[in-house]
């Protein structure tokens, strides 16, 4: 009977730390999300102070990576996890890697944010780095999302819209270099905005991987490197 | 007596595991360099079919990053490991994840290389990419050997060599904007040559990634997110 009680001690304390790396991951998540919200509301808004906040927090989501991999090392010493709860682990130290990744990419926006407020604002207040922003956010946020509720669907979702980043992306790249072709002046401004939206497709494959660690997390399956169809027929488990 | 005789049995079955994880880092690593190589080769050469080998091989790297992390993951659960062992493994599982990056980034160059294929060459050949190319491929070359002799001397090389990289990035981005805002008519064909410059700016990035994980391994400190100086103490030990 004390083995059993002692059993149970030590499973419920493991479970607690689990629980505690899984909302520390969503408290690194939190900030990376918005990190991005800011980075692309300094540049559409050409808020430069806004754009420096962003800079000078990256160490923040550093700061994370660095303490949940730590973490994450120490579970795997003190209660060598099998199964589900080893998956969680790996799922973790590959999904952070992708935040702090994500917040480098913020970081560039932010950059060129500031880049951008010294020069002339377009008529259209960037809306079409907007659009892109918004788009990337949300595939970020969905990604996140699908982590904190093991939700394979989400997961799913965020693979499948992949697609619209890129479009989006392409669209800008096609406009500025018409712009750069029909106003050599626009040159320095125009990779300004490329770096910038380069960036945000960038979020947009992080946001990406992260669902496939969901996926493999859930079904113990990794699904990367494969079409969008084999991913779904093995994300549901489906012949 | 026996007992002894199966936990050496045991521990030696163990060593022949790393030992083999370790080689195929290396041969992913070896797989990754050639692909970068031939990248920048079928830029600078313009050699079409050269670039198209070097897409089609990524599915090559793309499958070494599976294979291993599985491995990785058998040998959590079998074996258990602790202490340098345990970080081999993680430094073995953030690795491929980088060496899978890089060869992403070598078949962007292989793209970019077809692209330019179609139009004039420039009479210096390319020169700066092939300049930049071999600058980034040293990196890597530099990274995997320190990885194979797990020399801490040499993983600092990388980083305080990352800056050179940057530097030959920083002045091919700079040319190219004085080169499109002279001519319009070399917009698009600059901003390829862009696009390649930036994804070797970006392996010699990941290069500095990997170097960073040596030193883990060896020393069992993380030094991501430090300045080069802090780096350097850290790694060497040094007060």
């Amino acid at each position: 009977m004390d083995n059993i009680k002692t059993n149970t001690h030590i499973s419920q304390q493991f479970n607690a730390e689990l629980e505690d790396i899984r909302s520390r991951v969503l408290a690194m998540g939190g900030l990376v999300e918005k990190q991005v919200y800011d980075a692309v509301t300094s540049l559409v808004e050409g808020d430069v102070k806004l754009a420096e906040t962003v800079i000078v927090n990256d160490y923040q989501v550093n700061a994370f990576e660095v303490a949940i991999d730590e973490e994450c090392t120490q579970t795997l010493v003190r209660r060598q996890p099998a199964a589900s709860d080893l998956r969680l682990i790996i799922a973790v130290i590959k999904t952070i890697t992708d935040l702090e990744r994500i917040g480098d990419q913020a970081e560039k926006v932010a950059r060129m944010a500031i880049h951008l407020a010294e020069t002339e604002r377009p008529r259209n207040q960037y809306m079409e780095i907007m659009s892109l922003g918004k788009c990337a956010h949300e595939q970020l946020h969905k990604a996140l999302d699908a982590f904190a509720r093991t939700d394979v669907e989400q997961a799913l979702a965020v693979a499948q819209d992949d697609a619209n980043v890129d479009q989006e992306y392409e669209g800008i790249i096609r406009q500025r270099i018409t712009f750069m072709m029909e106003d050599p002046r626009l040159i320095s401004t125009s990779l300004n905005v490329i770096w910038a939206a380069r960036a945000l497709e960038r979020i947009g494959d992080h946001a990406r991987n992260l669902s496939e660690y969901v996926i493999y997390l859930v079904r113990g399956k990794d699904v990367r490197h494969i079409s969008l169809e084999q991913m779904e027929i093995e994300a549901r488990g489906e012949q």
